[in-house]
């Protein structure tokens, strides 16, 4: 790969989770920008507010008491996308009016008592809690329900409506598309080529490092080759690992540890908390749990919106809605841009 | 369909054009919002701005001089994403690094000399100039480009950096990932059921009326069964027609009409100038004007973003993101609100 030529050069590149391709057309970084630029002070957020039904001891929508909790919290999500015993739809079976039944549950689980922390700023040992609670739930919902997505919106720009730190982690009886694409990508790798999918890409990028953000022994953090949000992020695990329950306790550490690096320097980018969507894909579980799922790897997919600024960030709208995805950099040079910020987060230092 | 229960409680829909499933869940209207508001107020547009690029008689980036146009009027994006002799990125073919040269031409197509108009505002013979204007961009890049995709992104919201009445149109060398899944799913449907899918589909839908928003007799609007954005739309041609160049010109004054009066609706749903990404899905071109394209039905997708309000969006993000569409209201609720809505602006009925 010429990478000067790619650096001035619009190109596609193949993404083999997705069965897709990106458009990156690096050059589009020049030209000059004159439409929405987002609110970029943050609001200051009180470390308690008696008002925000996620704050322990607060009461919540349905009139339930938070307890007063000190590390994670976890509760059903007063207004959920998906319940437990919604009726079948009724049948008609048109091929172009099809419909199915979805039930399942939706929980929110908080990070940390205060509201004025973010992962990033949080300590080792309560980033495990979180990922100890993340293994949990897994097991839990996972004992019956195919797919448990757990995801974090971060920021109001990824439509976070409450700053206090938490995520969400919805179970449902069917397998959503994403996962029953990379479902398929992955089987099918496997099968035509002998080995996992991103157990075979990870050695990859660990011995490229072109793209790789942060590394530890047990994990890698890349900006993948096919990235299309401009610094999105993958985090894998070295070992073949096929749900997030199966992690042990030093990889939980590990874990612990390249998340707040990969955050903070997120953070640093634009010196600002910064937004994003993430979310983790595992093996499928429920009746899954009894078939075997070796193409499966773990993985954490991080979608952070921005693009120049704190204040502007990439529409993905008619071309990308409509025909394709595109990028504005090359995924060589948001790795390294990402690469080279401090891993001493900019609160921390200012202080 | 048991409308009674599906107003109440999730379910899933199939979208037959994409393969993919949507998770409605009608009952998360009830949910409050204290997310992000977006600004209410319009920005008062002068009808001429000596500053902005996209006016008649205006100086543009690489220092060419707008003409004095009086309707429509067409050039070559300053700051194309794709460009026509892009080199190729250069071997590498492991199944995980897979890259392809990307060609193409972008260009910028203003719909009218005035910055203060919309194309709801403007008046049926200048939006028949607009559709003239397309079916002839159609010929001349599609006579080598094999896809050809015209958009529309409108609203600071939706990423335009120009108020100005404007659309896009990327050819590329390739088919992208939205066309060749459309392509796929109505050739399939054709070789199963033996009629083109959205040829089918627009009879259904005209008799069953629940999902109409506007009609004429040449053309439907509905908010189709899989919609995935709030107001979302489909618009489709009654005939059997493969592509924007294949429309009488009594199509083209009923296309005129319709979107005039679905754009009005739109407008005056929430009373603000609707924000939207729309674009035009066609048999592709090129080489493939040679081959059978039978399956192929033409029809414009518009997706707008707003949900409650002028200030409050739907948000797509964590988990439609990393697991499936959702969606807060039912395809019927949202047509049965644009259907109710009068077909005068309201602008014009304030004045
Ligand atoms: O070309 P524009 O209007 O500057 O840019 C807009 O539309 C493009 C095509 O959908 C997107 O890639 C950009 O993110 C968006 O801001
Ligand atoms: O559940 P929340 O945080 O209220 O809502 C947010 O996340 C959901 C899941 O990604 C989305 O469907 C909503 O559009 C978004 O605003």
């Amino acid at each position: 790969l010429d990478y000067n030529r790619i650096r001035e050069h619009q190109h596609l590149r193949y993404n083999p989770l997705r069965d897709t391709w990106v458009l990156v057309s690096a050059h589009r970084m020049k030209r000059p920008w004159s439409g929405q630029v987002e609110k970029e002070e943050e609001d200051q957020v009180p470390q308690h507010d008696p008002n925000n039904p996620l704050c322990p001891g607060n009461t919540r929508a349905n009139g339930e008491v938070n307890p007063d909790y000190n590390n994670t919290f976890v509760f059903e999500n007063d207004f959920p996308a998906l319940q437990p015993n919604a009726p079948d739809p009724g049948y008609n079976q048109h091929p172009l009016f099809q419909s199915k039944a979805a039930r399942g549950v939706c929980k929110v689980m908080c990070f940390h008592p205060w509201s004025d922390v973010t992962l990033p700023l949080m300590t080792l040992p309560d980033i495990i809690k979180v990922i100890d609670k993340w293994a949990e739930l897994m097991v839990d919902l996972g004992s019956t329900y195919p797919w448990v997505q757990i995801f974090e919106n971060k920021g109001a720009m990824m439509g976070c409506s409450n700053p206090h730190p938490h995520c969400q982690v919805w179970a449902s009886n069917f397998l959503p598309n994403e996962a029953t694409l990379s479902d398929r990508c992955q089987r099918e790798y496997l099968k035509t080529h002998g080995e996992p999918l991103l157990l075979q890409y990870a050695k990859m990028e660990a011995e490229r490092q072109e793209r790789v953000v942060v590394q530890n022994a047990d994990w890698l953090a890349v900006v993948p080759y096919w990235a299309t949000w401009p610094f999105q992020t993958l985090l894998l695990p070295r070992r073949h690992v096929q749900r997030l329950t199966n992690l042990t306790a030093q990889e939980r550490e590990g874990l612990a540890s390249i998340m707040k690096r990969l955050l903070t320097k997120y953070d640093n980018l634009f010196q600002i908390s910064f937004p994003y969507s993430m979310g983790w894909h595992g093996a499928p579980t429920g009746p899954y749990l009894k078939e075997d799922q070796f193409h499966w790897q773990l993985h954490a997919h991080y979608y952070p919106p921005l693009l120049r600024s704190a204040g502007v960030r990439k529409f993905m709208v008619g071309y990308e809605m409509l025909a394709q995805e595109q990028r504005d950099l090359t995924p060589e040079q948001a790795a390294e841009r990402l690469r080279n910020l401090p891993e001493e987060h900019y609160k921390t230092i200012e202080t």
